[in-house]
């Protein structure tokens, strides 16, 4: 087990989770007659991040912590969406992206030092990084995302929010 | 690095950053002259689990999750907080507890079969409990109460959210 474990498939599943969410946003769109596009700006206080820029985070943020972690360059997306069939295709994206990784490509990653760029000069080790930042940003945008849309009234759940769960037998 | 390091520490770290959040929830309420409890019972959307249910809720998230991955009893808590100060008891309470564990408890965490109430007969891995689950479940109520504050008007903000980080110098 090291950092890819934590990080990566819950990224993955996560990002298609929110495919899920966008069905529901578009069949409770068509129930009440609006454009659900409309969604994209909706926040919970008016100093927040619109709902568009809550999922280009959460795909920053899966993209960015599997960069960080494994040394290498992110592909660039320039947060340009204005459509939630725009956000699939992001999210899309950043899914291939993220499942390119191995674990192999995070061996040492405990120890790399990640800067971030509001903290030009300091840096954090890589499992500094992933338990005190990277996994509690990801799922602000992505909680944040989600109870946008729960108070628009669209029906989404904890099943669609954490996703399948690999049970087995006791 | 086991699965303690990215459960118990921030599950510490978050719990007391949830008590700074109810500080500016009370400085809130001074300004605009309202009894601050009245915010215990605000949701998002109707058939969402009211402010005082979250902050429960992350509690019993973080005291399972360390009793489950290390094989303990958790104590119980019966839900009874009614005010802000006796959830203040609640989180102290709960922090003392995930402090009181060792990386050594959590030794072999990752196979160790975790059941949950709502699956009998079910098993998940502590490993797969923690990356699919554990986590996701508790920034979900975390994030929540935070987003239950923001739409209220409480002056909460992301340092808040994710507390001191461990920088050190390049």
């Amino acid at each position: 087990m090291n950092l890819f474990h934590i990080t990566v498939p819950q990224f993955e599943k996560n990002l298609q989770n929110m495919e899920r969410w966008i069905d529901k946003a578009v069949d409770h769109a068509k129930n009440k007659k609006f454009e659900v596009d409309t969604l994209l700006v909706a926040r919970l206080a008016p100093d927040q991040l619109p709902l568009v820029r809550q999922f280009q985070v959460v795909c920053d943020n899966a993209k960015m912590c599997a960069a960080r972690l494994s040394g290498k360059e992110a592909p660039s997306h320039p947060d340009t969406e204005k459509t939630f069939d725009e956000l699939r295709t992001r999210i899309r994206a950043v899914t291939e992206y993220v499942r390119s990784f191995k674990p192999a490509d995070f061996e040492g990653a405990e120890t790399r030092h990640v800067t971030l760029p509001w903290m030009p000069g300091k840096v954090l080790t890589g499992s500094d990084y992933v338990s005190d930042f990277a996994l509690a940003n990801f799922f602000f945008h992505y909680t944040t995302a989600y109870a946008i849309f729960r108070h628009n009234g669209v029906d989404v759940g904890k099943t669609d929010f954490i996703g399948s769960l690999p049970f087995k037998d006791a």
